[in-house]
């Protein structure tokens, strides 16, 4: 069963194209790993969100996504943010009727 | 465009239950809303997350759900935990090649 890995990062506005940047090069570097099957970033619409993105990742286990990271040091740029990820399954889901 | 919720929830675990339930039932409540489209709770898989639960939820524009939110109160139960709510939009995707 899939599990979602959800990391919210405390960006300054300021930095925020560098984040980017530094995300995307990472999600490149990351997406042939075995297990990744997908990533999105989300940016918050105003500035007052304390986390300025949000990744939701899905990966095929929690084992796969801990072996991407252990095996191939992550690409690092200049930006790291404050960041909180964590691993995640879906307790409730809910559809418009 | 369909706008993306986030909103993480730090969720003592007693609580755990009765934030569930308590959420469950403003689910239930905003599910008919006009522009609601869907929610998704996730649950953290390890005890040592900041935050328990992530709702990710779509919703046709920002106007509709802040229009659902002010128009029909929610009904609150006991649990009413810290909370980060923010609005996303998709800044990067990316899927397994």
């Amino acid at each position: 069963m899939p599990v979602t890995l959800i990391n919210s990062f405390v960006v300054p506005a300021s930095q925020s194209d560098a984040f980017l940047e530094t995300w995307t090069k990472t999600a490149r570097a990351i997406e042939k790993a075995p297990g990744f099957i997908s990533a999105t970033l989300h940016r918050a619409l105003h500035a007052d969100a304390k986390f300025s993105f949000v990744n939701v990742a899905l990966w095929e286990s929690e084992e796969l996504y801990r072996a991407a990271f252990a095996q191939s040091p992550v690409p690092r740029g200049g930006v790291q943010p404050e960041a909180y990820p964590a691993l995640y399954d879906v307790a409730v889901h809910v559809k418009a009727p």
